[in-house]
């Protein structure tokens, strides 16, 4: 906790100058860009720390230092938030964009290297522990297969495109809850250059 | 819930003969085998129906028409009852003795009719559900990956056997979840048949 308010008043300071937004409506919209950013960061640790069905917008404005109705007019719900704070999903078109050749072992590369710096705070784990509820994994689930098909539907070839995106889906969100959310066991224990080209030889079963 | 009661009554006809166990003590050890059975299927149910963190011994006990001492002297603890109740685990020695050879295919055709068949009561689902809870689902994995890993350390070869046995895991886990809990989207939709090829040719990249 005393790392997150570290990190907020920071962002703090460097986003939102330190005013109090209801106070100074006039500097909300100084810096848009900024703004949004701050937003996304304050996404990212709200949704890892509460999962996606307990996150709220209220709190993730909170700890932006903006308010409410900013947020819904950037992103204009909490399921496209998350989907905007989702690096994995907004990242895959310039993954996807070298083709299929060696296509399997750049996504295994960059969604190892953006959940090992992600340092337990990325939402992809809070889509991992909103298992529990159904309908907000289920909404989850199927934005984010809608988008990254769409990225992958420019290379993929053959039948069965949706699904086996889905597939790629399915064995990252695995490695996701047995490495980063239990954290424990060999799996966890295993060098990321050591596990990406294991990953990278499944997923090659589904990128083709 | 209904339907719930209703398998309840059958169970307990079959397996308890209708006695209730508090007032007939002779009754409950006349047939130790039968009672375990009927253990084992009042877990899968609590377990499917309310995660592993949320099911609890005495409602099992209750369920299956023992006591919960009866339960405690079969599996000595939740976590043993829940690898008892996880028919993968159990049948996995079966599943790997044929050997090396189409290893990934018996593995990949085993989950999917096991699931197939669960009809949402499965305790590989529980775990899924039990991701929120970081201590319980560690419990778990750890529990569930020792066991796997012991019957794969037969037949598998080369480095890092017991983190690609997580793998195994963490891809079925993944499946689980998009497939089987969300139930939703283009893998929930796929037959069985054409899904199996696409998961044995994956773990063929953990299983060798």
């Amino acid at each position: 906790m005393t790392i997150c308010s570290l990190t907020y008043d920071l962002n703090d300071r460097v986003y939102s100058t330190g005013m109090p937004p209801a106070s100074q409506p006039a500097r909300r919209t100084r810096d848009p860009e900024a703004k949004r950013v701050a937003i996304l960061a304050a996404a990212r640790e709200e949704f890892a720390e509460h999962g996606f069905a307990g996150a709220t917008i209220r709190a993730i404005a909170r700890r932006a230092g903006v308010t409410h109705g900013l947020v819904m007019l950037h992103f204009s719900s909490k399921e496209q938030l998350f989907l905007a704070a989702v690096p994995g999903t907004r990242d895959l078109t310039g993954t996807v964009e070298g083709g299929l050749d060696g296509l399997p072992e750049r996504v295994a590369t960059a969604f190892v290297q953006r959940m090992e710096s992600a340092d337990g705070a990325d939402p992809f784990i809070a889509l991992v522990r909103s298992a529990g509820d159904q309908e907000a994994a289920r909404a989850l689930l199927r934005a984010m297969a809608r988008e990254s098909a769409a990225a992958y539907r420019e290379v993929l070839t053959g039948p069965d495109v949706e699904a086996r995106v889905e597939l790629v889906g399915a064995l990252l969100i695995g490695v996701t809850f047995s490495r980063y959310v239990t954290g424990d066991g060999e799996l966890a224990a295993m060098p990321a250059d050591r596990l990406i080209p294991y990953l990278a030889e499944a997923l090659a079963a589904f990128l083709r």
